[in-house]
């Protein structure tokens, strides 16, 4: 093994790996020997190349770093340690203390088992689940070229930066790898590089019980640069392969870094026992040894910081300083970019943007909420500059396209589109969604309802990381018809609410479409859902019910007796129409009824009790409610007495107008259900 | 381009695509383009290389054909028609009626808007969602290879089969298909075949809008034989391209063959408004006038049956006949390999496979139902041959190995093992397990449940299909502890419980285990799901508390008060104990409690009205649920009244013993909550 290094650098290396092992073995738990293997290749990437200011973390244009293997969690916590990142900009604490480390995995400790988002600058993305980590980086690598192809002007070059990201087999292995690389291949995203970590080890044992890919053939078929370096301890190589990267600019690059898992462990290096457990304090002592490494556990040598500091640090803080000058003059020659790319990043609304949501007049053939969702989207876009995305190959069935002028496509040389052709990609895509989120943008995707489930790790990753990733899932149940059970979702609402902190809106016409946007944009801090129809839905007559304003709050009454109700109804979507329907006709008949729109549940829990009980008063416990999903959802609002008009199956291939009838879902049903609640 | 083909060959191919043609235009609704494409592959396939006997459709040694790109469900229903294959093994009638043709898409028709596998013999797996009927296959290819390993002797050649997977762009952009591809590679699996519709066509335009692979490369860097065919009309280089997948011994081949979607439609040809919407009156009449066709609407000129008939209907009654002659020889030579084969493929349970599942003793330091999962699983496997499966690379973890004599590992090589390495490809894992089950083995696939999202679209199409294969979660909640909450599954019991069809066990200690995987096993009908802690549970005292037989009713009680309870403390899992606590504290306070265990909550839901209502009288509305998820799921047996310990948010990184406080999952909880209920 060839090691070409100066003693300094061989020092910081040492301090990256021996906090990573002191930090695995006090926890008693973690994952040792990816960090030891990998610490020469995050400390020439950072010391030498990474465009980054330690001082300020969270510089728009800095490059970003993705630790896709995050149970090398350690590997991360250690360079940010090391490399002196500041707890924020400007700030003099450090992101990451040693006390922090001496907490790894412990209770509040910024060091969590994986790198958490928000738990300290530094750390771009939350990873763990395998594949997730970079496919947020060709997110990531779109954000930068989107930002720079929209607001660098000629003599300027200041929106764009690199993204790095680091992987496993397990990443690799992963279908969202691919859909991934494809993905930036097919893009030409050459401000992306992946670094692989071909270490041949995985849990069950070699790579070659399970995996025997020809991994740089793969990605130069999938339209990428590959760099092979033979060895992670060759300081020089590696240095040469990030300057190739740089130096390739019409291809995402590939660099397959062959390397043995604990490096310099006498017993445990290349063994997979070394991949997630504490190596033990005497496979320690004897690595720190072979490392000649003297020093106390948890100590770093001051030279380290200092090697740091006079590399990345000095190197970071006159990057950042010459974007602060260039910034400011290009804000003077170019004020209205400037002060919208400003509004972007800073994640707030702009004045007005809510003001050309259109409304909808009353029509009882009405307008399936897909296409209603099309215009609001594209009413909102026009006004928001950060909200962009696509769908997974689905647009004209989900009415997604961004039409006005200038909105664009997102392709390969016309890199300012806003529209996105993510193919049939769904998982991608919306990890992808999260990785531009994670740098400022708005983004939506979008697929039919059922084939949420092809995305869901990355939507729970979006729920984790509150990010605002807005996801339009049209073609929302049974009313999907003839296409059958396969593509009719039935317990994706339950599946998806299910998510802590999620917002999933089911519009019931169009109305509510416009106000669902509008409290989704709002929502700032976590995903929204918006699930709509392929079909029409009647647009209801707002003079005669109650508007459409209160969606924000999840339900509202739509419609009332007088004095206290005999019964609630309440629905979403597509059969909120049946609701209305069926208060419509039990008022005819002298019954008491109550019609509550419920737009969505997890707002409504969030409203105070008093509003709650006012929609819905605890002593009227006659209650239905109606939605072409299963029950589970709704049981907290019917108690026992309660009855559901739904689905309990998967559906059938059919027109949707005859399969509302065959499964029960008629108003008729939902008079004959009020009835027996009261009665029961 | 170049058409070589006799008028018959011609005639045959034209039958399939107008019909398929004629059927969407009935049911306006549908997509004829690729079936107009691709008839030509099919037709070659079937009818000059398909090793199949349409008299007998079930016959466990066939060939199968999977569609993959369902959508194109026509150019199989098509194909089954004209070629002849019977509703049922040796019966007169059709599978597909030219009625069921004209009724495509309507409710009832076996030809729904996607093939279902139960509807119509010779409908292999349900396809539609991308990406899954490719995975299938690679199932379907290992469980040739297995039987071929286990059971073929010198001299005979009976238990193997081919497998062959027509797949669209949709398909191979998907990543479980390469997740797929990448394993079938591995393993080397020779007896696989996928035809890749190259056609250049997807919904939003143009594949160079998102999918510039170099698929034959992509291919062969994963491990397979590529073959170009330039022309789908070209039968002589599609006879030419299955003849070279034939000679291929030692990988699988991918079949590349350019098409133009809707081939003859004079203005629809090669656009992508012939995907997925009728073709129109006009249109088709022009093309039909393009094939020199003169026939009816849905007629089929006789020569067409006729030709099928002397080919694959020919050709597959001699190998039929000829298996039965070598399997009655081989029986008589062979008993007991031959019984066992039998019973394997019958699907029944042999007497006394679950004679040896261990019971364990009381122990309050007790034991993972992880590790008793690995012995229960271990047991069974032993008395029935058809049981093998694997993990996700968590097999050290999951404890899922079999590790009795004979068991061994199914690599390429030793096709006869009986232990999987899926790698780090939850989603094919799953769907290699449809795959399986489909081809009647009883699989069982493993990883940690919160990775259970990353192969949910195969789970759901496990519970469409209603096929029986296990899955096998562990590390079931926060009591992952410091892996923090990217792995830790929160909202995954909820999810997984509404998905229909599907049995989800949560055993409480390690007698239930025994219990519950005795009834997953009972369970043909449907998957199961098996989840399980990483930590230690006590393993509770049967003496003292009641017996785990009950656990295939999915609820019991399991320790009781005198007379009628005042409360019911309910709970499943890790979280049982807790409920045995508290009933303990309760009753020693003098309040009479029942402690009801839940294994299933779907199985007790499945019990008659007086079984429920013994378990949880109706009369006692105080009640407590326990479980380390989301509330969701219980709120049907809580009513208004009762209270719920649980998770409301995702995870936290920490050891496990202090994160169930720290969420106040804890008995003192429990007893709260009890009192609370009692006093509302």
């Amino acid at each position: 093994m060839s090691i070409s290094t100066t003693s300094i650098e061989q020092l910081s290396i040492n301090a990256i790996r021996t906090l990573s092992m002191d930090a695995v073995q006090q926890a008693n738990s973690g994952h040792p020997g990816t960090p030891m293997a990998l610490a020469p290749i995050v400390y020439t990437l950072w010391n030498k190349h990474l465009k980054y200011d330690p001082a300020n973390p969270s510089w728009p244009s800095r490059d970003r770093f993705v630790l896709s293997c995050g149970h090398a969690s350690m590997l991360l916590y250690s360079t940010l340690h090391v490399a002196g990142v500041k707890k924020a900009d400007g700030a003099s604490e450090p992101s990451i203390t040693i006390d922090n480390i001496r907490n790894f995995r412990q209770l509040h400790s910024p060091c969590a088992g994986h790198p958490e988002v928000h738990e300290a600058a530094g750390i771009e993305t939350t990873t763990g689940p395998l594949g997730q980590g970079v496919a947020n980086s060709v997110g990531m690598a779109i954000a930068g070229k989107w930002q720079a192809a929209r607001f660098d002007k000629p003599g300027y070059d200041l929106f764009g930066f690199d993204v790095y990201a680091l992987c496993s087999d397990g990443d690799l292995m992963e279908g969202i790898s691919t859909e991934a690389a494809s993905t930036a291949g097919h893009l030409k995203l050459s401000n992306l590089c992946w670094i692989y970590d071909d270490n041949k080890i995985t849990i069950e044992g070699d790579t070659d019980l399970a995996f025997t890919e020809d991994m740089p053939g793969k990605f130069r078929a999938l339209g990428w640069h590959v760099v092979e370096v033979e060895d992670a301890n060759d300081l020089e190589a590696l240095d040469a392969a990030f300057t190739e990267f740089k130096k390739t600019t019409d291809k995402p690059t590939l660099i397959v870094v062959k390397s043995i898992i604990a490096w310099g462990a006498p017993t445990k290096a290349n063994t997979h026992g070394a991949h997630g457990a504490p190596l033990g304090d005497d496979e320690i002592a004897a690595t720190k040894k072979a490392y000649g490494w003297t020093y106390d556990k948890f100590e770093v040598p001051a030279e380290v910081y200092e090697d740091f500091n006079a590399n990345l640090g000095a190197r970071g803080a006159e990057a950042k300083s010459k974007w602060e000058a260039d910034f400011a003059k290009y804000k003077k020659e170019n004020a209205e970019a400037a002060a919208t790319w400003s509004s972007i990043i800073s994640g707030e609304l702009p004045e007005g943007w809510d003001k050309d949501i259109p409304t909808f007049p009353a029509d009882a053939k009405g307008v399936a909420t897909r296409a209603s969702g099309g215009k609001v989207l594209n009413a909102i876009a026009a006004k928001l500059p950060g909200l962009l995305g696509g769908s997974a190959d689905l647009e004209p069935s989900t009415k997604t396209g961004l039409t006005f002028e200038g909105a664009g496509d997102f392709e390969p040389g016309t890199y300012c589109g806003r529209n996105f052709h993510f193919g049939i990609r769904e998982h991608a895509m919306a990890a992808i969604g999260n990785g531009m989120a994670l740098s400022g943008l708005r983004p939506y995707v979008s697929t039919f309802f059922v084939f949420s489930d092809y995305l869901r790790p990355s939507l729970r990753l979006s729920a984790i990381m509150k990010a605002p990733v807005l996801y339009i899932f049209t073609h929302d149940s049974i009313g999907v018809g003839e296409d059958g059970p396969t593509h009719q979702p039935v317990e994706h609402l339950a599946a998806i609410r299910a998510i802590p902190n999620v917002a999933v809106f089911r519009p019931g016409d169009s109305n509510e479409v416009g106000a669902c946007y509008k409290a989704a944009i709002e929502l700032t801090d976590r995903p929204s859902v918006m699930v709509l129809t392929r079909q029409n839905l009647p647009t209801l007559d707002r003079e005669k019910y109650a508007c459409s304003g209160n969606s924000a709050k999840g339900a509202y009454v739509i419609a009332d007796c007088d004095g206290t109700p005999e019964v609630l109804l309440m629905g979403t979507g597509s059969e909120l129409s049946l609701v209305i329907q069926a208060y419509e006709k039990l008022t005819a008949e002298g019954v008491k009824a109550r019609a509550i729109s419920v737009p969505c549940l997890e707002l409504f829990y969030e409203q105070d009790a008093a509003y709650q009980k006012e929609v819905m008063p605890c002593e009227v416990t006659a209650r239905v409610a109606v939605e072409a999903g299963i029950q589970q959802p709704w049981d907290r609002v019917l108690g026992f007495q309660g009855k559901f008009v739904g689905m309990s199956s998967f559906g059938a291939s059919a027109p949707a107008d005859e399969l509302f009838p065959y499964f029960g879902i008629t108003a008729d049903h939902v008079v004959e259900a009020a009835k027996k609640s009261i009665g029961s």
